[in-house]
């Protein structure tokens, strides 16, 4: 997490003041609940919403000697509540209140990233539609293959966005929940109906079985979503460095006027952000090994996770965050070549109809095996003499012995390809 | 994957025979759509299905020619349905039978893991109950902390398995696509009503949009979820090696009479399984990354995934169903020792109850610093010097002037620390 | 490891034949030890050396009851050698046997990697020189940079190679340590003399100590290095795929006569080995992080790096060594296009030289600020209105007003690029 | 990178003002090579050196405006400069001046970190040889196996971290490299002497062939060798938190009088340095595989590293730097129990001795298999009832038939397995 690559938005929510703010609803809403049952005086709770209060330097310094920040924090709020505040706290560990706020936080930035998302899904909706009909190539291994749309491009990383949308969801929805449980989670000395009411309270559901802390497979589950989701944006950036490789150019990172490519080379315009976002995705991606060794504590508890989640929680939130938000940009401003998508389509002589002809000559019945030999053998003079395809099959003698030359041609026509691009829209978009 | 880490239930399905069964399915029921559009003959769909078979080795054979594995079977299945295999495969693509394959084997795959899962689950549940009550130490860092009981961290881990079988449900039925076609994803050769009828037939849903290949982050995620429950398998093994250590010695992996524990060392009884499955899961969790790396693929397709998926597809579900299988016969079996869990409790001289003493003396008016300060002076001869708790709180002046005797006595009770048990195994179990 | 992507000169290696050969050779050296210090007869080492023997079937027999592979082992060849075997693995424990042998495996693998390295390596130098004045395009962030030759891009991936061999011997020389020092490593049973003896015969050296098992840092540096060669090999056939792109279309991989790329496009020419190094490089990158976990053991050792080599040592050594193969033959048989390259570096109207323009222009004289933006404005027409550059350079005023025309020319002299090629050849290659 | 997991010494490294320094002194050196070729005034580089100054707040704001840092540097120190500033970073490029820094850096940072090796290594030294000959239980799957010493194992860490130290050097040597190349790496506008000089005067090696980029497997390389380096720590931080639980309580983290274990707890002593050692060595290992994935890079670079290096850089080695320094501390001050280890050695009633006996009946001419059978048999008795393994073996007939009393006795004589210490620590130490 440095300034380079956050928003302030999401490194807001890792910041001491949202950390302490939960800390103190945490403790507050739990002295409501302990009132109710008694426990302690209802004066006593009302007192803590009163006057509760802190100040982050002074707790810094209490920190400074006491070593321990949940101390360092509650003696901060006594100072401001008085008296009453030595009911604060009561029957509770420290884990509770961390691994609470800890919670609330991943929620938090959850539901930052949902919204992320869907400004990314947004962008790629527009950009669908509006390309839906734009030709371009398909290309699998690099390698021109069949036409397809730009906006079918776009449908299909929309699609993966919505599928990552999903699961985030749900991570957010397994990572909320509240423990307040006690040393080793027996509610020895606090009663369950406490962490039932500051769940309630707090936006969480109660964790079934805390054992001081929450189980890490919740952690785990949560970091590896975000690895899947840096993984699909990992997907699109590169399609827009592929597409914008000069030999391609086909669409290109936005580029102001007055914009500097390189100090050295004033000729440059490079696909920076979204080759940026490559490196931000490895970032990102990063916390799923460790999230996943962090799901063994020993016994009960140990505290081997926490220098981890204190790195990697802030860090994979915020750089996806960031990262998220830089893709949505990147989309939104994309500039699109519709001529040169055309002129790479036509740029080796037709031959990503090559397999509109073997069908056709394969229909007009040449055994398969004819017909691709004959097929290969006229496109691989494109490929070394740089002919044109379909001339070359126009004299070829085995290939006219079998076709007429008009219906040669309709092999060559792009709308063959694009008849069904209807149905995947309506499949994706539901319109 | 290895024989030493396989069972064969699993191994099955990566097979070549499950292999080209699900193959030849998906080409016979894409058969059956292609007739009902009027594309190939309804004759020659029926016969596909009544004469179609094939021979692996004579594949293997034709596969050494053709360097086609897809190739090589369409031929052999030739070879038995006779001239009407000509209207076979029509439209489509290799990969749309590759990748719908490798949807139905991560599909079974996962219906295998999740039956062991269940078996995992029962052995939890049955232990969980049998030792409800067994008291023993709760360890927060590896040092006594407060009572539990076993059942509770039995049903811990039943919750995290739990939650784990709701991921994996998810995580198969988003593997679980149909994808034909064609080599773009367009439907240009092929309409989008025969993946429908396949996609029936074979128990998936139909994959929105296929770029030739199933989009990479469906398979990703499915990894990544096979990753936390290993995660979580490794805390399970982990917890049973601390217990099973000599000075600790609370519960032990089944050892028969006559087992060798060591070649050299005739006393020893290893943890052995518990540790093998602690490398196990490291195998599991290994496959993360490269799926993860995976999803990026050069637009339409590029085949860099096939490799890995080659490899780790079978290998970490083969290892993953073994060790749970391993893990739960563990459970099923593993010996308890409660009469050693009592001992360990008493060890330190009563030293678990220090947060009930301080409590006390707490509400029995001391402030919480001086409280502290009597309770920690005591616990501390017990760690230097060996005393007994109680003892030493006896004759501690201090808290003599605060707290009764008998008061004091009430505070190493353990059935204050049982109290809840109840409440969450209703939250777990539900009963 | 799998046949797909296996050698039979690495899969050897890990095969039992091998395995029992070299058990069989650390058990007779270390009787020979033995005699040599009077524990036991010299009779009893001379009949093993003579009458060793072992059939893999029945030590399987054995070992299906005894479930203990050394056990087995052991017990066949007493078998062949009669009673003096029961002087064999005096003083010895498994591990003494099992960890030496994998010291000797991977040994041998390394020495096998490094001879794929040497043959890589000679590729590369071949190739460079071949293509050492062969102008092309350098590019940054796939945009059109400047001309380099595609000799210097071949001879710096050779420096990379020659770095990764010096890494691998280093690595080869820390894995082949030998460990003959009992249950927990205090030589209790074994004289230190009987490792010495072994490890020299055995090509090693001693590992100073060992706690029934060598430390594990030693491999988990060993597969890291693997790790960072495996990401060498991704970087080069990263190169290749790009060069082969339809656009860019500089190189290719040998595509025999007959081929075919793609069963439904027979116009398809793939880069699919280089596809494929790509996948397998991350199958091998995939053992680093298990193997960095596989450090830390309990206290002398536990057993859980076990199944982890069992499956990754093959794996990441069979899987490199075919990839190193087959990344060789790639280079070996390269298609190199220099038409291609000379067509690409034309393509942007000149672009490439527009550093050289810069400085001309400040050399004449103008500021840096004012050249930048002289030269970019130009630039841009050619990126937008597909002009020539130094054709628009000529018409502009203010450029015009600062260099004579015939000195603007100068400034597209492509051998202004290649004089120092000759100065990075010498430190490359010492030639 | 957090203050909580930081040391000034090395946060300096990565902080402004030590970046900006390495920039000036490249530029600078740059300029006195160039200079002494002629290409620009020697009164320029001399002006750089006298009047060279910047200031971090006026780069900032340079940098707002230019969003290029390199650019902003340059500028702000022209204005210290003045007009000979032009002659500054003539022919170079940003990535010359930012891959020369970041070498700097990283070798700055592997010297703190040989230096912390260092204290580790010293702390370790000292406290082996203090308790060289301290006995205490070897175990192997956390179970009691044979008698060792607590120094033999410290000794063992000891040569593993000296190990390390070796691989750092290397890893230091390796990325300590020097690139002043132009645009591609061809030095076509600066001369290959000017990267010679400045290597020099920076105390690095000439990169054989940058290509704008200095090669990314040498950052690879670099960051998993910190990741071995980590999981040394972590194995040795593993083995404090297993000696410190509670039923071992052999070794202990100090603690200081007055110190807090655990808020609700006051009995709490818990080892959260080594735990949280454990956990900062997963924060060191997630940087190797985002530095595996950096190394492919697209032709002649792209700029995805970049962000992964801006991030990791500083975090992998100040992390790393934190955790061996509070290593060395936990080793330096830890609190070792003589008594405890030989209570625990005890604490089996002498089965520590079972080979020994073992060896003792096969000497006196029982079979192997009898007298495995019979020291099982009277071993059992000492888990599951309790019993002292002396005294059954005494009253065993079979074995009393073989072997006299006072043989038996000798077989549990402590000194059988210390007699060979000497010889580990001098392989170790040598001395």
């Amino acid at each position: 997490m440095i300034p380079r690559y956050s928003r302030p938005e999401m490194t807001r929510i890792w910041e001491p003041e949202n950390k302490f703010r939960i800390w103190f609803e945490i403790e507050a809403h739990a002295c409501d609940a302990q009132a109710k049952l008694g426990v302690i005086p209802e004066a006593a709770a009302k007192a803590v919403w009163e006057r509760g209060a802190w100040d982050i330097e002074r707790i810094d310094e209490i920190e400074r000697e006491t070593k321990h920040d949940v101390i360092a924090f509650l003696t901060n709020l006594a100072e401001h509540v008085g008296p009453e505040a030595r009911f604060v706290h009561q029957g509770m560990t420290s884990s509770d209140v961390l691994d609470t706020c800890l919670a609330v936080q991943l929620k938090q930035a959850a539901d930052l990233l949902l919204a992320d998302l869907d400004r990314v899904l947004a962008a790629l909706k527009t950009r669908a539609f509006e390309f839906k009909d734009t030709i371009c190539l398909g290309r699998s291994h690099g390698i021109h293959a069949e036409p397809t749309t730009f906006g079918l491009k776009l449908a299909g990383h929309y699609a993966a966005f919505a599928r990552n949308r999903e699961r985030l969801a749900r991570a957010r929805d397994e990572i909320a929940t509240c423990a307040i449980s006690g040393a080793v989670g027996t509610f020895a000395n606090i009663d369950p109906s406490v962490e039932q009411h500051v769940a309630e309270k707090m936006g969480l559901t109660i964790e079934p079985h805390s054992t001081q802390v929450i189980p890490r497979d919740r952690h785990a589950y949560f970091f590896a979503t975000l690895g899947v989701v840096a993984a699909s944006l990992e997907n699109l950036a590169t399609e827009i460095r592929h597409l914008q490789r000069s030999e391609v150019y086909e669409a290109e990172e936005y580029f102001s006027p007055g914009q500097k490519g390189s100090s050295a080379m004033p000729h440059k315009r490079n696909p920076v952000l979204t080759e940026n976002l490559t490196g931000l995705a490895r970032v990102v991606r990063a916390a799923v090994v460790p999230a996943l060794e962090n799901v063994t504590l020993w016994h009960e508890r140990d505290i081997s996770h926490s220098s981890v989640e204190r790195m990697f929680g802030p860090d994979a939130t915020v750089t996806l965050d960031f990262a998220l938000n830089r893709l949505a940009g990147v989309v939104e401003k994309l500039l699109v070549y519709p001529d040169n998508m055309k002129r790479n389509l036509d740029m080796l002589g037709g031959l990503v109809h090559s397999q509109r002809v073997l069908l056709g000559l394969t229909q007009a019945g040449m055994s398969r095996e004819a017909a691709y030999s004959a097929v290969q053998r006229n496109a691989m003079k494109v490929w070394t003499e740089g002919k044109d395809f379909l001339e070359e099959l126009k004299t070829d003698a085995e290939v006219i012995a079998h076709i007429a030359e008009a219906d040669l041609e309709t092999c060559f026509d792009m709308g063959y390809h694009t008849k069904n691009v209807d149905v995947i829209f309506q499949r994706i978009f539901g319109v």
